[in-house]
């Protein structure tokens, strides 16, 4: 069965950020930030109450200490401080969560963090460190470090499909500082393709393979509930869609 | 029985702060700084490592969002803020001495926090809000507002002396940004007189009455070390302290 | 001549905030917020572009340094630190405004700054120690420590109205986290009054009186667009309105 | 005529680093830090107060938004990204230095900024970009980006050689997040390799080509001071110390 995953509580301070409680009904887990790329104590309680309330999973969303840069801009971490900052992140989040008679369910690498797993052994190895710890799985990638790394210390993890990224030729998103609009059937025919078929088109018009154990969506695109939505409802259609 | 506690981990990044690990055999519970007031994700592993060789008990520290001030100069919080800025901190240490094996021992708001805590109704209200989601102690103090508020709602606190701080004639400790040294002879007999007599002499030469279930010591003030194994081998000797 | 000065530039890496380039044609001075409790260099650089595409005037802004508060909590400060953090802030807004061959108008202490300047005579004087430095005149605030101390120490200020925040009794603006909408109308009005006769209506609805030298506008309220260009028509119709 | 530069002002808050006044007497040029990788704005003051009453020049080492990484992990960035935070650091401190009459005497990245400038076309120009705005010399490297771009855009540079880290075969400096000890005499006899011959020994033993038109100094590896001195009374002794 296939998961819908959605990064939320990005709020921080004053500054709202796309628009959680509209997208939560269209989504089986909530990528939680936790501080560092975004968001703050008291948006994180509340973000986690709302999920609450929709009766969705929760899960940590850790990003690179650069709220400037919203975690989207690659650091030079060691392992040990790519560990440290995840269980840091991740325990955070887990008292918000516990606080409120939940657990969390899942680990997902945010922005520039999730990039450097993939592409970074010693990164993947510290995203590892750190899920074991809470024994949680990770939402990560296929073939990448991530995957290989997680396979080989048998650290459970689904591969998540980016609904509205654009692919390169190599099966890997491409990650903008800002993402922008497309449209819902366009993202709905790709992950039908993406799940079913197991490939999606590339930027050059390639076909390249990919793994959707769980589809993204973003609360902060133009037009992101409407494409939430329709993902939502595709699936479901389609009897693919895990309950929550 | 009575407990020495020490702030620990006030690291950050390139920075050094006190030494902790030459005061931990002298020391029954550490206050764990948590990445706000100071400290960071590795400091925080590192601390917690070294406390659980030196087997001594780890609470949480939690300070103001204030690395620049280290936390010592009050802000204007809400009751929310001040609960969720403990919930938070408290939640990512727990992690890291989860994942050692321990259990967290206590909380002892930092710096200005603890001030607030002492004089501002909602702020300790929202010490209480935290300790009760963990369902952790404080180490709080005597005769104000957080005695008050965790008396009546039932939340388990101890009250601390400062045994290198001077008093002021309302019975109250006088930070101060740096803190300055105190030979060791003077500091174990205000101990001593604190611990079995429940009084201290303030700056102006008056006796006010203090409660003293847990003697804090510092590891970042001149001579620190001397003072935490006079306070340790006197309390000892009295056969008063608590074992770890 | 009245001027209309409005806060600009508090968008922070990804986060909008307010909307500066619609409401530029309405104001006579932009208060530029300086990385401190908003904004960052790439956005202070674009809004000094932006001003000087609009022909305004570019003043400082300088806030506590709590990003997370939106520099609208209260900070215990000395009178070193309020001198120093305004001359950090103002000195780095100088630079981008002297790479565009303009050069600063004014300084206007942000948020809970402006407050703390207003009731504590050492935060008056740190923003007088920092006003003499750069050379430069201050929007502040009538009957308070910062005209208090500017009239004695001989630095130039003038006095601002804030067109949509409520009054107290004691003829000062009550500062709120965020800001309410107001109808454009109503804040015309109390602005006509508050420049013609010198007083407003406290929210008790007492007289109370007030010396508007400057109008204040916002532009993160609801119908902020509205109310600025309603109060910039009402002064300039009235042919008080300041040229830029 | 050779300068020696050293890193300054690179405390924080509460926590001291290097000892910047007893290695000023043994340095031409001071790199004070700006608040970003270290520092805060009382720090800058100060430190630029102790380098007048020194009688050294002052030039600003703007570093990456990182603080817990001390600005020595290398992070992507946009040209205007580079510009814009170096302009805000730069002006930041010409404010603190023209508020003591003196004028800044040039700027030095710092750390990972300096590394991403060898390697990094875009971030090379970004900087010129940067000194062009100030009309500022850059204290730089031979034979990388920064040669190149500042070079064909006219851009004032000097080259520095680090007196005591290692160099690899390709002629460039080894940055490790924490100095080690180098002994003074063998800093000594490379210094004066280096500003002679043009060239120093690589960490395999191989002769590389380097450009020594000021030495770097550090002020926060164990026995700083004395390496400091002896570089200062050996080019001082050979003639070929540029007066401050």
């Amino acid at each position: 069965m296939i998961t819908i995953n959605c990064d939320m509580g990005e709020a921080f301070g004053i500054y709202n950020f796309g628009d959680d409680s509209a997208c939560m009904p269209f989504v089986t887990h909530a990528n939680v930030a936790c501080g560092f790329h975004a968001s703050d104590p008291v948006t994180m309680q509340r973000t986690v109450r709302e999920a609450k309330a929709a009766g969705i999973n929760v899960g940590s969303h850790p990003g690179l200490p650069d709220r400037e840069g919203f975690g989207r801009r690659r650091m030079q971490m060691t392992r040990e401080e790519v560990s440290a900052l995840i269980v840091y992140q991740t325990g955070a989040l887990q008292a918000f969560v516990r606080a409120e008679g939940l657990e969390l369910s899942h680990i997902k690498p945010h922005g520039a963090l999730f990039g450097m797993a993939q592409n970074e052994m010693h990164v993947a190895e510290g995203v590892a460190d750190a899920a074991e710890i809470f024994n949680l799985p990770v939402i990560a990638y296929s073939d990448c470090c991530m995957s290989e790394v997680f396979t080989r210390r048998g650290v459970p993890f689904s591969c998540e499909f980016y609904s509205d990224l654009d692919y390169g030729d190599d099966g890997r998103q491409i990650i903008s500082r800002e993402h922008k609009a497309i449209p819902a059937d366009v993202v709905c025919e790709r992950v039908l393709r993406a799940v079913k078929e197991g490939v999606t088109t590339s930027v050059n018009g390639k076909d390249v393979p990919v793994v959707a154990d769980s589809i993204c969506v973003h609360s902060d695109t133009p037009g992101a509930l409407e494409v939430a939505r329709a993902v939502y409802e595709t699936l479901k259609r389609e009897g693919v869609l895990e309950d929550t």
